[in-house]
């Protein structure tokens, strides 16, 4: 067993590092999938193509998991770090914008995987309203309240519309109380200190490649 | 004007740093659209949520862009990081799997206006293939050599097809000669050494905002 001291993991936790281990995780679950119950730090660091003092670093924010020669057991680590990014427990999503990447988000199996429960999806289209995905039916964005008032707080609101009514679904959603935003209209939004927002943009990774294509 | 001396940008500049780049250049193109002219390395760090000695380290690798409290001046900075992200060309883009997600991919807008030209569209549903989405028709991903044949090279594959045949088309995207593939299904791909791939974990982003739902 790992050696673990424990520690808050509030405050001073660099943005980045909590990327990584959001990052860390899935490749750990993926190695575990196939059977691996143990892992360095350097090999750790291989598969997520960062240098092995950075996940020593990252993981020591929150105490010692591994033992120095033998590595991590990772099982122990996929837990710890479940726990740290609050995995163990459910989270309520809404998904706002049924339009392509929306559905493309709901058929996707791996939020519901990591325990991201959606309960609810909003549109602005008469003509999507009313209809079903899965097994939930399109509201009306102007419903969102009552909805809230009806089935419970809701901790993220995946934003999947266009640029030019993302704002209006952030400001909405943070009304109803949301603290999450993960959004994919390509403009950043603004909302209070006490929500976290993150925008995803796809063409930063076509960059990387485009770097990677030069310089090879 | 910043001092510039040149540097081959070759061999030793982390994938991070690379990443961090496009992610700067995303910062900096929408401060320029606003009227930005200058910028500090903390104003960008800040930005960016990464603090501003590594922002100075990240650009340090290409050499001396910024004058010392002066700051970035904002349009040479955006021009450079073009150049060192190799888009200050056209890449040629083919896209294969054309269901929500790839359709989603195809109405944003931010590809093009970087210059990443969608020059093919590819599929292995009968019912799709022949079908047009824009100024493209839909192709049978058996096609692909011939379409590569006469048309010429593909720079970058899109892979949004499901888990199960993306390794597929994969080796497909490969041995048409493409050298780098952007992938958006959850699975890790297999490729040459040659080949540079991205996979985007959805995710990943859902649990960093879980972290900050917890820690805030």
């Amino acid at each position: 067993m790992p050696r673990k001291t424990e520690k808050s993991g509030k405050g001073d936790i660099p943005y980045s590092t909590v990327v990584r281990l959001a990052q860390y995780l899935r490749i750990l679950e993926r190695l575990h999938a196939v059977g691996t119950t143990k892992i360095s730090s350097n090999e750790l660091a291989k598969e997520a193509k960062v240098n092995s003092f950075l996940v020593r670093k990252d993981l020591s924010y929150f105490g010692e998991f591994g033992v120095r020669g033998v590595g991590y057991d990772l099982k122990s680590l996929i837990r710890e770090i479940r726990r740290i990014l609050g995995l163990n427990r459910d989270r309520r999503i809404v998904l706002v914008g049924v339009g392509h990447l929306g559905r493309a988000l709901l058929s996707y199996k791996g939020f519901a995987e990591e325990g991201f429960v959606t309960c609810g999806l909003f549109d602005s289209d008469p003509a999507k309203i009313g209809s079903s995905v899965g097994d939930l039916q399109v509201r009306s964005i102007f419903s969102l309240e009552d909805f809230v008032q009806g089935n419970g707080p809701i901790d993220i609101g995946i934003i999947a519309v266009p640029a030019f009514s993302a704002q209006f679904v952030a400001n909405k959603l943070v009304a109803v109380g949301v603290k999450g935003l993960l959004n994919f209209a390509p403009i950043p939004l603004t909302v209070p200190t006490h929500v976290i927002s993150i925008s995803v943009d796809l063409t930063t990774n076509l960059e990387v490649i485009s770097y990677y294509l030069l310089h090879r």
